[in-house]
């Protein structure tokens, strides 16, 4: 098995089945657009292992936890490596992580958007590494999510 | 005429002209901004023929309805596509659309952003076909928007 | 010296020191990411000469004025060419400004987020000049941003 992959299984994580939609309807957007070495990744949000949507939703701050959404973010970011993976066929074709944008669904006064972002970055570093896994981002805060979710990230990575 | 123009017009659509600025002011920063293939795309708002903000301002979920602000992303689509054109000459060029943040004025409580972007990104489907026209996208909710519009959208496309 | 960083000398203006992280911890993600010519910037703050947050901190429209804020979106400007600097050694190596997103801690009703942002793009427009720092934007309205920040700015420059 591809190594990124073998690391994922390792710690006890999972790559989530895709997203189910109403009726089997195809949604309009691909979860990620390749276009050349350029991969660019649609807005993801946490999943359980069949696709569906990992509780909890709301906002950080009110129904959602510090801790809850540094986990949630940690999902979005499995989300992102199963659409890859369906995409690539294989994990260990990114060659670099460049930047991504981590929009936190968050409650009036909840101002710690950064720290919840780790949850996805430092999965992403423990998987890839300090040079490959680095990535410029942003941390901030959101209204409102779609569906509720806590935690939203989209971004871009390189493939070879 | 070029072809998606001529598909525009077949559709009953317009491109609106320029945003008029108070006192005929200059913005500074440019709506597009091409650099070599890759066109960056300046965040947009719905407008009206003649270049003004079009109808209804507000959040969606409050003084926007869905359907509303479903016209409204598509004249989005529009404000973008009229700006493309006086760029680039023809908006046959656009070879691939890559990837867009569709961002909702949303009240509270309102979690539809996706369908609500869907306006847009049916439009251009419509206009590109699945291939060329698919592009990775986001679509969140805003604490607020300029001029209060109700979406406003931006991102990236390539040309020949 | 170089010319764009004497040019910042002679407007007054200062080149802040690094964001002190609490406890001198290493945070986990770059402020700028280097990809071939491609320069990605993470969201930045406004700072002090020091490195530390520059006041005022809370919401644009409430706690912040319209005014503060410009000057506030001028400061993050400045701690943009302070990473550049120290990542590349020369602001003069950036070739052209490419996309920038302008975020604003937005308080209900305030719907001015292009005026905060002209701040930041006046400055970039003074020191690169018209035609190299041009740069696609859009300036919306955040629910929440980090440590209460009024403005934060992300994007994308290019280098030679």
């Amino acid at each position: 098995m591809a190594k990124i992959e073998t690391k994922i299984k390792e710690m006890g994580l999972y790559l989530p089945e895709p997203m189910p939609t109403l009726g089997g309807m195809e949604l309009p957007f691909p979860w990620v657009r390749v276009h050349g070495r350029r991969v660019l990744i649609s807005g993801h949000g946490p999943q359980n292992p069949d696709g569906t949507l990992a509780q909890p939703l709301g906002k950080v701050g009110a129904e959602v936890t510090l801790e809850q959404a540094q986990d949630s973010a940690k999902l979005v970011g499995l989300s992102i490596l199963a659409s890859l993976k369906r995409e690539l066929g294989d994990l260990d074709r990114v060659t670099r992580w460049l930047k991504f944008l981590g929009m936190v669904n968050s409650a009036p006064g909840f101002n710690r958007q950064p720290t919840v972002i780790n949850g996805f970055t430092n999965l992403i570093i423990d998987l890839y590494g300090k040079e490959r896994g680095a990535h410029a981002r942003s941390a901030v805060g959101m209204a409102q999510l779609p569906m509720d979710i806590p935690v939203e990230i989209e971004g871009e990575v390189e493939i070879d």
